[in-house]
């Protein structure tokens, strides 16, 4: 008998027909055994309603009220889909996070869960029952309601697993699995059985945002078996899993691109020690994020080019630091650019290989792609291109890593 | 300075604005330098639309999880509410049933409340927070979400105004107060400015369903000073309170009807010892709730004719009942009419007043209108006429018992 945990997305208990057809998946995975404990989201579009409320009425919210408002979305469903599972002949309880309890700490609106107590649960267990948890939610040190922030029923899922032991956690979305590539770009990419957490990390933090990062940093830490697979089909999904599970590794695992992304320069900044920091330290104190950093090497010895980027929503932001800046930063020019993309090769294979970042460089020089800005880590190419390019190069890419499918 | 609960109903919380609207109200009331609680029911249609849900799953629910589902609607209304009191300079908090606690007992879905918790109420107070707290909801003593049943909010604001001592507990409706008559047949009719406990349950029980009746005896029990008043403008309502609070006594205070009645008459029943029980049983078990009942005096000894009333709802079944067991109760024919209505004056005065069912029934027999079945209690009697006469039979009790506005 194995322990499972699943958890279904709000796509996938968006109504009662798909809360009843989620029931039959959960009973699938009884009747061979095994004891379940099923975390579900809110219902597709019920969080948004009801953060539009809180909205309407408060600008600057306070936290914890709401907490108290957001988190209902997640009650409701797990009362529900205990009902279903009622309804087909299982026995099934709900548990909610103040009752469990998931305790977090007080960062309302994005907790972060310190403990999860599994008594209650496998009390549960004990008598049969499967156990309905409304993922997102916790209860804090004081007792107040708590919620994860967005994404956040990923996380207590993966975190439900590592306290319970759990043999697998099963992610159910509305994809089939982790892919090559998008297969909207490429028609010929093809679904991994397998990824590494690493992998994962890396192609969530390019835009493939099919799992949240808390989420797989946690499965990461304390070992749990991850698999991302679709709600609407039976076929096997993508397992993450340790590298060391992953016995034939690849080279690359997957091209990922994101299209949230800017490009700022600043034309001749003086070439003096502490001027970076006083160029990122405003802009951190403002939450921007930096991303791809280039400085050019000085030709003068007196001035050089800074070229830096962050998401889309924050360039607006940005050029206002920046600008206001001008005289204590002494640049001479500032220009910006939104019509940019980031393509990432990915793959802990490239550790142990040489040539990879080669490979990238030359397949796109020879679609005439020119390279604005590169970064790399240990497991992972970027490049920054042209946005006009995306495909193209997406598509190249895929093919001189040898990732087409037969 | 008083400690004022006040309560609001599905209709008032309807949405964001008046959500905003009733924050002004509490902030009246705290401006006066009351300490103030506030029970909430759920946005008006959301208790609706999540039982729908649970009734499209599951037609024979488990009570547990369905409270789980429909607690959610109050717990939505008091964060928000918070948040609005928050937003117009006022220190507000919500606490959840299961935080206060309110204890239930174990009856899923129509719970009755056991004790209320005050301590964690009393801290909020002490910070100088107005506490808003979900009507309808409590925790069982194996820690499960508990329903009061449809308009538990009420027995909610009156169940916290004893367990905190309250100096008053403010029913907010759609409605100014409770009337000598519904103001939409009887122009005439006014605002009571007090009633007692136990006519506002008389009131109640022939249809004028202001207040919940478990509410109404939770504050006559507890001797609550409960005001009903309407949550859109600014008028004083109705005090209910106790009879020695009533110096001016009327003898009658108000004229209450009720459609919702069926007439059923069992010709020619055996006149035997034990056969009322033999024909009631039956209506019992199946949670049939009989009203009036009427046995005509036998003539020749051997039978007589039994006529008595039940919810329109349930006739259907009363019917199905008496057919089945016609040999056993041996009576003779079976008729039934809905086109009745049950008319009553009611009034503490008439305990000490002869002569107040005189007037009723000499009023009736000057407009023509046939009496087919008399109820009385201490302080109200009852009669069934036809439907058609209703409105011409309220206005003349109205005039008859001097309740005519000037």
């Amino acid at each position: 008998m194995a322990l499972i945990v699943q958890k279904f997305g709000g796509t996938s208990v968006g109504d009662i027909d798909r809360i009843k057809a989620v029931a039959k998946r959960v009973k699938a995975e009884a009747d061979n055994g095994n004891q379940v404990a099923v975390v579900v989201s809110a219902m597709a579009g019920v969080t948004n309603r009801l953060i539009g409320y809180v909205d309407e009425i408060a600008s600057l919210h306070d936290g914890s009220e709401y907490d108290v408002v957001v988190s209902s979305g997640e009650q409701i469903t797990s009362g529900l889909l205990a009902l279903a599972l009622q309804e087909i002949g299982l026995k099934a309880r709900s548990l909610q996070g103040w009752q469990i309890p998931v305790n977090t700490d007080e960062a309302h609106g994005k907790a972060r869960i310190q403990s999860i107590d599994t008594d209650r649960i496998k009390e549960c267990f004990q008598r049969g029952e499967i156990v309905v948890v409304p993922g997102f939610q916790g209860i804090t040190p004081d007792r107040r309601l708590a919620t994860l922030g967005r994404g956040g029923s990923d996380t207590s899922a993966v975190a439900l697993a590592a306290a319970l032991g759990a043999d697998r956690c099963d992610i159910y979305t509305d994809v089939e699995g982790i892919f090559t590539a998008d297969p909207r770009i490429v028609a010929k990419a093809h679904k991994l059985d397998k990824i590494t957490y690493e992998e994962m990390l890396e192609m969530a933090s390019v835009g493939a945002k099919v799992l949240q990062t808390r989420a797989v940093e946690m499965g990461m830490k304390h070992g749990v078996r991850l698999q991302v697979l679709s709600a609407f089909n039976d076929k096997p999904g993508t397992l993450v899993v340790d590298e060391d599970e992953v016995v034939e590794q690849e080279l690359v695992s997957g091209i990922a691109y994101s299209r949230d992304e800017a490009k700022v320069t600043l034309v001749r900044v003086a070439d003096r020690p502490g001027v970076a920091a006083r160029i990122f330290g405003p802009l951190s104190d403002a939450h921007v994020n930096v991303d791809m950093i280039v400085q050019n090497v000085s030709k003068d010895g007196k001035a050089t080019d800074l070229t830096f980027t962050v998401t889309r929503g924050d360039l607006k932001r940005t050029i206002d630091i920046l600008e206001k800046n001008k005289d204590d930063l002494g640049y001479e020019q500032l220009s910006s650019d939104e019509n940019v993309v980031k393509v990432s090769v990915i793959g802990v294979g490239m550790r142990s290989h040489a040539g990879v970042a080669q490979r990238m460089f030359s397949s796109l020089a020879e679609k005439g792609i020119n390279i604005q800005v590169i970064s790399t880590s240990e497991i992972k190419v970027s490049v920054l291109i042209d946005e006009a390019s995306t495909e193209l190069a997406v598509r190249a890419l895929h093919s001189a890593y040898g990732l087409d499918a037969e």
